[in-house]
């Protein structure tokens, strides 16, 4: 019997797909059954969009001050954060002004999700280099979402029906993984999955955790022993309070049709260990969720595809994705309170 | 109308499923057909094997001095390397005796084709910690077919119909590997690929080439800049040089069912980068072939299986595989001896 959630939208990128992605799902029957969708952004880039055959922008747009003294809404909603001069935006260009577009959208959605104003933000994509450019200085949204939201600890679940991977570090270069590796944050993030993955399934999930080098170092014989000293002793010790988790396993066994589905989710130490099997196996309707914050965080798992934005024919699918896993996590959160 | 070509066959470790594969190949129409095969390995062992419900030992049996004098054999063949006690043989246990008798056959089955009365190697699982165990150095086969053959290059690669993968870096940590990477070593293993794969193909192909870090980098964002220092420009010297090559591109992204299929192989910079997607899309059917050596060697894409040896339950499709493309490098190798 829980109302319909009140879900922020970050716009992205506005020279990327996430304004015609955002146009879409203010009308789509499918997204308005589940929840309250608020757009944060700048209608001017909707408006300009709806140009290109999208809809039409039908729902109220209000400005930051009127929209930060209202209480929760109950219909969709545009919150214009009135970053830029629309007609100076070139589609599918990296800009310095997109960058810092992108990130304030993401700044007022946590904000408001912090004040209660909305149950959770789902983010279209923004461009890490126009990010860059712009002077901020997170590689990425769960970088922001962590610093905004002073989350203690965090990590990035990918969620699929075929898979589900968690990851103990993401986006920074590949030498520096072994020197992020202890003890403690290898527990985190099996915790943080356990946690999420409880949240989802109603039941207590199977967790797998993977090693770091070929054949999981096969006993010592490849790398520095980061299995028995990091991986190993987090698996014991979260089994040891009580979550039903395995590993470290090799690599590239995990993966394979037979060993994944015996668990719920996967724990991956780095980026592409993670990223490279989710993406082959649900390119098209893969998940980003931040745990371990305050406030429920999903993404669509693509970039700003700034090849075919503003053409109107960027597939909404993964957004919708991320919606109907930002609204399963608000039920479990929901279910959670009303049961501690 | 070229004849069968004779293959050795290594045996494996005595203690793994390498055995009764060797056994059941001995006996296979579909085997038969296509090579003439010769079982290096202990013929001890293998008729010990027999009473698992195996396929009798029927063909010749040589002692070692008795092989090296022949010349080359037209009928399957066991050369019995006599190298181990088989009665004190414990299934499915790691131990430097097996390690030792695993090294063997794979000297003398160098050996042979080193002197041209075999066409080329295809080896059966050894264990890595066996090997270790028996004080051999070498972390795997391809390290040792590099060495015993004084192979100045050499790479593995992972053949399969779904996908083609070689590597870089193979058995080292996953610390070791960016002070691996130089713009020769990468160049080396793109013309080894495409020499391969236009050797299977009979025309040229066109090769893939990761990136090391997350999204290839992101222009520097991401890593010590090893896509712009060694990736990127041996692309450009190896394209410059007439090949068909593309790269580096997003590690997650180039796997996707829509990019990987634009390739006939993608060339991976560390053991997991390419065994996790392989391993994902072609299991059963995998199979390993070290290029750049004077003779031809294929392998298994399997570990030893210990928990499952000596059952007679062992599945051989990955052999016949090896086997197979065993012969088309050997027909390849043939057509370019005949038209240089």
């Amino acid at each position: 019997m829980n109302p319909r959630p009140v879900l922020g939208i970050t716009m992205g990128d506005p020279a990327g797909i996430g304004p015609e992605l955002c146009l879409r799902a203010l009308s789509e029957p499918l997204v308005l059954g589940q929840c309250v969708p608020i757009v944060f952004g700048d209608a001017a880039v909707l408006k300009r969009l709806t140009s290109c055959g999208l809809p039409a922008l039908t729902c109220e747009v209000v400005d930051l001050a009127a929209w930060k003294s209202m209480p929760q809404p109950s219909k969709p909603m545009v919150v214009d954060c009135a970053t830029l001069d629309a007609s100076k935006i070139i589609p599918g260009t990296i800009s310095a002004e997109c960058g810092r577009a992108g990130y304030v959208y993401i700044e007022e959605s946590i904000n408001s999700a912090l004040r209660g104003q909305i149950a959770g933000v789902v983010t279209a994509p923004i461009h890490k280099e126009a990010l860059h450019l712009s002077g901020i200085r997170h590689p990425g949204h769960t970088e922001i979402f962590t610093a905004l939201t002073h989350a203690k600890r965090s990590c990035m679940m990918l969620r699929s029906e075929p898979i589900t991977v968690s990851m103990v570090t993401t986006h920074i270069g590949y030498h520096e993984v072994p020197g992020k590796l202890s003890i403690q944050r290898v527990c985190d993030v099996i915790e943080l999955t356990a946690e999420a993955m409880q949240s989802i399934l109603g039941r207590i999930p199977k967790i797998a955790v993977c090693g770091l080098n070929p054949h999981a170092g096969e006993n010592g014989l490849f790398g520095n022993r980061e299995e028995e000293c990091f991986i190993g002793p987090a698996v014991e010790r979260t089994k040891a309070n009580g979550l039903n988790v395995a590993g470290p396993f090799p690599p590239d066994a995990i993966f394979t049709p037979n060993q994944r589905k015996k668990f719920d989710a996967i724990v991956t130490l780095y980026h592409d260990q993670g990223h490279i099997p989710f993406k082959m196996l649900a390119f098209e309707t893969g998940v980003n969720v931040t745990l371990g914050l305050p406030i429920i965080r999903t993404s669509v798992d693509h970039g700003t595809a700034f090849d075919i934005a503003w053409k109107g024919i960027a597939d909404p699918l993964s957004l919708y994705e991320a919606i109907r896993v930002a609204v399963e996590l608000a039920a479990g959160k929901a279910r959670k309170t009303a049961n501690p």
